[in-house]
């Protein structure tokens, strides 16, 4: 069934998952589609559509259970397991991310970092110490690898990539400034800072503000 | 005209302008609609109404004029003007952010860093030195400043937000993880990582791979 959902669908979830947490950090049990319409800058009758679409978790009248929700809308996104994620490319992207402790509360778990600078190895980063690149394929033999964070320059990140299916890593969280489609066998979910940052230059020159 | 483009449209508009910009860098002066279809992995007909929403800029059977298809999609985005742009918060991401030489190629140049930390005051990066978030206004008043990069816990964010509005700073890159709805006459960009993030998980747990 879940093979059916828009995509459209599947980009807001992980939003509606982010306020159910932060509903549920402020102790709330129970939330009408109302509140959490108004919360969320979202209409009610979107809220349930899109819930629908995964076969609708409140009751008319009743709201929402906000722990329920936010559980069962946790294993949509296939948060209900641990996933070990590696770093490839310790510069200051890289450390931002294997220093963002937000990412351990969804279950997303820094097991290793790599670069090929020298001057890196063995820096320590929340315990976590830098390995060379060239260590991966020892490293992958003896630890799970779920995800591997990419933030290296556009230039190496299509053979990395190749490395990374051949030692049996097939999800890469990408920050290198290039589409990697030519990579098979592999997830890839982009986040490409400059194309970000030309659709915020779009709305300046547009004037879409709030 | 533009006001009436889909925002599915706009989302793909900067991946063209990253393409014709590696094509420019790489001496290519003429593309088919074919060629730059099996590079993009777009069909060549969603590039032509994609582009057509535009006007449309290529001639059939001669293709696209590299630079001047560059130029226009440049123009769109409305990257043919400089813009300044400060980062608030100077941790592991806003340094990642103000050391990145490629959004410069684009026009983004980093005028100032602030952050709240006494101990990074003074320290350079790129030549440009961090100053103390109070001395915002002041700045402000002696500096055009298009855009500001957010990059501080979610708890400051909004307030920020609201501050940067009362100085006629009107647009904003976030990466707070906390959407700015609430902030009026403010553009907003957002880039959570986090919601990236489960979006990978969704496809690992759904097997969507190339």
């Amino acid at each position: 069934m879940e093979k059916e959902i828009s995509q459209a669908v599947i980009r807001r979830m992980p939003r509606y998952y982010r306020y159910l947490n932060e509903l549920l950090e402020a102790g709330v049990e129970r939330i009408s589609s109302n509140e959490l319409s108004a919360r969320m800058h979202v209409t009610a009758s979107q809220i349930r559509q899109d819930l629908n679409n995964f076969g609708g978790f409140g009751q008319q009248g009743y709201g929402y259970n906000v722990q329920y929700l936010h559980d069962e809308i946790g294993n949509i996104l296939g948060l209900n397991t641990t996933h070990n994620v590696i770093v490839i490319g310790v510069g200051n992207l890289g450390q931002a991310i294997a220093n963002y402790m937000n990412f351990e509360k969804f279950g997303f778990r820094i097991v290793g970092l790599f670069d090929v600078n020298p001057a890196l190895e063995g820096k320590e980063i929340r315990g976590i110490p830098v390995k060379m690149l060239e260590e991966l394929p020892e490293f992958a033999k003896e630890n799970r690898i779920d995800i591997a964070a990419l933030t290296i320059p556009k230039e190496n990140a299509e053979t990395t990539a190749v490395m990374l299916a051949s030692l049996g890593v097939h999800a890469i969280w990408n920050f290198a400034h290039v589409d990697l489609d030519n990579v098979d066998n592999m997830i890839v979910e982009n986040v490409h800072l400059s194309d970000s940052l030309m659709r915020l230059s779009y709305s300046i020159a547009n004037g879409n503000d709030n």
